[in-house]
Formats: structure tokens, sequence, C-alpha cells
């Protein structure tokens, strides 16, 4: 397949955001969200900030007190045994489960990034969503929007002590924002809305992580309202030995092609390699798969999608389609925004029809 | 506390239930939906069947086969080194979290027992609610039902492969069910709908089972349809070193008192041991608590509640309230049914009204 990954890539890196506390050091600017907005392509950017640290005996992590909305930052010593700082995005209680964590090295929120050709982007010098409550004191993270008539709906993972789940913000002008709470309690992430209603009903993407049994899939839902969710369905499952074998979940907002709705995901292999693929579902009835891609589209390659915070990772949260090209905006190894362009054909081509290969289970 | 067990307990064992297949026993008859309908009480048993087995080598487990529609029973050595097979109620993999587990050693399903006394139970000779689908596969669990409108909703956990969530059904007549689908996706059990709306809207409790932060809390979530949740928010925590320091979820479905909406629900300390207490919630804003037990106001002290099949278990799924009687109905050790008469202005007294105390988040 060809890929043409942009010449100024990475697009943004964090150099590119000021801090929005003197005290605070921005470390990642990636997974952005993306929508056109008044004749502007905007990235919903995932900022990423840690406090300053001259000290390298010891890690603080930054929290927002939910009661005063004031960060508080823990500060804890590398030689305590009680945790574990092998993971550079988390802290870990030691000898916990590698997927739990009691806090995270920093705290990311939303930021707009404005570009009239789509390549050149400036970031806004203020925070766009801030963690504001219970359910957002570790930060709010990967947002998608979408728009739906005539309101964006924009969406992300809020990470606190009890929970990482979905909330839903709406804006009309990117200004002002409504908050319209949790909308997929936890653990969930990876939510993505469809643009319109299909046969009556609004549908979703989503990615539940189970404890007891199951494993981190997508799920797909259904909506009267946009905000309350149910009739809950299972829809693709991890394919052991594949590219998506560890994890997968929804990356961009899904769009409707002559073929069927086409939804560009990200999986994990079982050794954390992000890579982005597409899957094919009905026009008229989403919860049923067409094809799925074998091979990804997209897979972690150049320096800045290998190397950085958290490297080996391309993650995809949202696409601009004009005819045939797919400008595939996505963040790269935790840390900074690439884009690349790939035909819409192309991908259609490349998947798998064949049921067996498509579903795992 | 004065608290009135039935002297007939356990009111019904597995040994009152008819296996619905000839090669099958019933090891499970416990943690009952209850409701009144039609002069008669009528509890919703959780019954637990596993196939017969004469090998004391082996382990069967069952598994409903989700296009045939029938039971296919897996066969594994005991001596199979893949397997853990410490905890009676499933097979793990070796070397996985404690929390996980990939078969059951039993399949539930719902079946309906009826009494005019509320003391002496006739249970049906047939399956009422079996498992039907995908999400269904290794059986349904822990029925609640509650009354709303003229209609009976009756939920319940769905267990199967992909993961442990809630699903909604309901019925006039006990005889046909309208299915609804799964109403909160996985990690998710111990769903409860209050009986009426309030303040405009439908709410549930729910308890998400958390894998990467978090711990197996009380959530509540609105709805304006029944069918379709949101607004997720966290209610109550654990409370280390207290008797709901390992796990709580909603017990009964709350009722009305003057003081509020009153919730009998279960907590399990670290090392297991489950017990009933109370939670008072806002009349007019059940996401606000008023008031929570600090000691339990039932816990396994009975033989029949402190042995079977998983010991030091009351669990309750439903109450009747008359007057000041509250009669609680609860599963023990994870086997039988049995009874008990509470005050219910007791137990309001009983209750620690302290701020700090009630929640622990």
């Amino acid at each position: 397949m060809k890929i043409v990954r942009y010449e100024n890539n990475p697009i943004i890196t964090p150099m590119d955001v000021t801090p929005h506390r003197e005290d605070f050091e921005v470390i990642g600017a990636f997974n952005a969200g993306v929508i056109e907005y008044e004749g502007e392509t905007l990235l919903l950017l995932r900022v990423a900030e840690r406090p300053i640290n001259h000290d390298d005996t010891t890690i603080k992590a930054p929290i927002l007190n939910e009661q005063t909305k004031e960060l508080e930052i823990i500060e804890l010593s590398l030689d305590d045994t009680r945790y574990d700082f092998t993971d550079p995005r988390t802290i870990r209680h030691a000898g916990e489960d590698k997927s739990s964590f009691c806090y995270l090295t920093s705290l990311s929120y939303i930021r707009i990034a404005r570009s009239s050709d789509g390549k050149h982007f400036s970031v806004d010098p203020e925070p766009f969503i801030y963690p504001t409550d219970k359910l957002e004191t570790f930060g709010i993270e990967d947002p998608r929007v979408t728009l739906i008539e005539g309101t964006y709906y924009i969406y992300f993972s809020a990470i606190s002590p009890v929970g990482v789940g979905e909330s839903l913000v709406s804006t009309t002008d990117f200004k002002q924002i409504t908050h319209h709470g949790m909308i997929f309690a936890p653990e969930n992430k990876d939510v993505l809305l469809f643009p319109e209603k299909i046969n009556g009903k609004y549908y979703a993407l989503h990615r539940p992580v189970p404890k007891s049994t199951g494993k981190p899939e997508m799920w797909i839902a259904e909506s009267d309202n946009l905000l309350y969710w149910g009739n809950h369905r299972h829809l693709i499952g991890l394919r052991p030995g594949m590219w998506d074998s560890g994890r997968i979940g929804g990356g961009a907002v899904p769009f409707k092609t002559d073929k069927g709705w086409l939804e560009l995901y990200h999986g994990a292999s079982t050794d954390n390699r992000y890579c982005m693929g597409a899957l094919l579902l009905d026009l008229y009835d989403p919860s049923k798969v067409i094809a799925r891609s074998t091979v990804p589209i997209l897979e972690p390659e150049e320096d800045y999608e290998v190397e950085g915070f958290f490297g080996d990772v391309v993650f995809s949260c949202g696409v601009i389609v004009k005819g045939d090209v797919v400008r595939m905006y996505y963040g790269v190894a935790d840390t900074s925004m690439a884009c690349a362009e790939l035909s819409l054909n192309e991908i259609l081509h490349s998947l798998e029809y064949d049921k067996e290969m498509v579903m795992s289970k």
C-alpha cells in the first residue's frame, strides 16, 4: 500500500506547545482528535505535561484535587520499593499486574492546534478542555470529535483513581463547552461516535477492559440521544499471532464509503507495538462486520514513530477524507503528531473478506 | 440488631430443584431475585448445575454453543498444569490473576420458586430464563427484579468468554419474556433499578470491575428509557479494614423510606467473607449518600451460611418490606436460599451519618 508521510513529520512536537504552568514541561502533544471547522483543520491535541524535576532520585506525579480544583504534586523516591517505576507512563504498586497503576507520571488535557493547509499548525496558547471533576483527577486523554447535526461531540478517556471511563462534552464554536458526564463506565476507552443515525439509532464503538474474563476488544452500543447507551454487543476480538493480538480499539471516527462504514482502528501486538488497520462495517447495521485488515495499513517505521516517550506506536484518532485521499493524522510514540495520506480504494482492496479470518470469536 | 432467621432455613436447597437435564446435578439454588406477584412471593432463583462426573481425576465445564444453542461439555484432567482448579467456582489459567477465569465449573440460569406464605416454596419444573446468546455462553447469574409502571424488569449478570456484563429482560406475566440485550457493558455486575423515576429520570446502581485502576465499587447511572444508560458517577468505595474492604455491590432493589432510598448492599472483606449492610440515599437525588452501615446488618453465622459450595456468604438480591418488617431473602454459601426478618427502624438507626466515615473516597 502506498503511504505518503508528510515531509514535515512530525507536524507537531512537544516543543511546539508552551506548558500551561511555569513549573511544568510538555512531554507529549499526540493522539489528537481531528475535525474541519470554518475552513481550518483543527487538531484536538492530547497534551501531556509533568512537573519539572531536577532531582533524578525522585519522580513527581500530578493529580487534580477535586475539591480545590488545583493540581497537587505527589513526590516519590525512585528507591521506594513499594512502587514499580519501569513503565515511563505509570507508577504501579510493586508486584501488581502490569496493566494496573496507582499514579500517572503526567497529566493530559486537550488543546487545539489550527491549520489552513492541514500541514502547518499553530497551537492555541491555552488549554481547551481541562480536567474538572472527580472522574478526571489523573487527566483526560485521546479525544475524538464527531460532527452530528450541527454540534461537535468531543469525547475522551477520563482517568482517576476510581477508574478509566469515557466522558463527553459538546460544542458548537470550539470555545464554549457543555459537559455531559461519563457516557461509558469503567473500564472503557476508545469510544467512537458514528456521525449520523443509522436505521433510527445512534451507534458507538467502544473498548471495555474486563478483568475476570475477556480481553481489550471492540464492542458496539446504541443510543437514541448520544448521552445514554445500551444494547452492548461484542464486535471483534483479538487475533492470536497477528498484528492485533494484544489489544484493539477504535481509532478514527468511522466514515461512510460505498462498501460500508470504514473504521480505522488500532491494534497492538502482545509486545505493545501499535499499528493501524481497517474494519468495514455494514452501512445499514454497523454491528455486522464485512471485512478487516490482515496486515496493518500503517505501522511504526520512521524514527519518530519508533522512538519516543513510549516507542513503536502509531495511533490515529481521526482522518479527513476527500475523494480517494484519506489524510490520517496520528500520534507517534506517545510524543508527537504525524500525518500520512493513503488511498481509500487501496485500503478497501487490501481487506480480508473471509468471515473466519475477520472474527476471532 | 434483632435478626429473626426463619426456622425452616435454608428455605430452598439444591435438593429441592430437579436438574434440567438427566446428566446434570443441581449444586446451587441461591441469590434469588424477589417479587410479589398475584398474591404470591416469587423467588427468581439462580440455579447452578454441573455435569454429573463419576471420575474424580477430571473436571467438566458446561458451555452453551452459541450457534447450535446446545450445551457442550469441556473435560479437563485435574493433573493438567495449564490450569488452576483451586477455586471451586472457576477454572483459571495457571499463574493468572486470582480474579480471572477461563471456564466456570457450573452453568447458572433462572428458575421460579413460588410461595403463598413467604416461607414454604415450590420450585417450577422448568427453567424460566435460560442462556440464549453469545454473551451468555457461561450462564446467567444473580437476578434482580423491579416492578416499574406495570412491567417487571429482570436483569442479571451475563457471563461469556468475552466478558461479564449485565443484561435485561422484561415480563408482565412471568411466562413470556422480552429480551433487551446487555445494558451495562463488561465488566459489570450487581445492577439495581430504582422502582420509579426520580426528578424525571430512572436511576440504577451498578458495580464495574475496572482493571488498570479502581476497585469493585458502587456507581450510579441514569436513563430515560431503562435500556440506555449514562452519566455514570462513582457512589461509594471500599473501606480498608472494615467489613466491606474487598468488594461491594448493590444487593436488594432499593426501596423508599421516610429518610431516603434504602439500599441493602453486599460487602466482602479481602478474605471473601460476604456480609449485608445498608446505604441510605437522598430521596430526590440518589447520587447523594446520606448514611452507611459501619457494621453489617447481617453476617454469615449459621452453619448453612458458613459452610457450602463457597462458604461465609450471605448475599441478598431482594427484600419485601411491610411496615417496619424487612423480609430479606438471601443466598447462603453460594448454595441455598434463606430468609430473615429485620426491623426497618433498627436498620435506619444503626447507620453512620458522619460524611467522612460513609465515603471512602
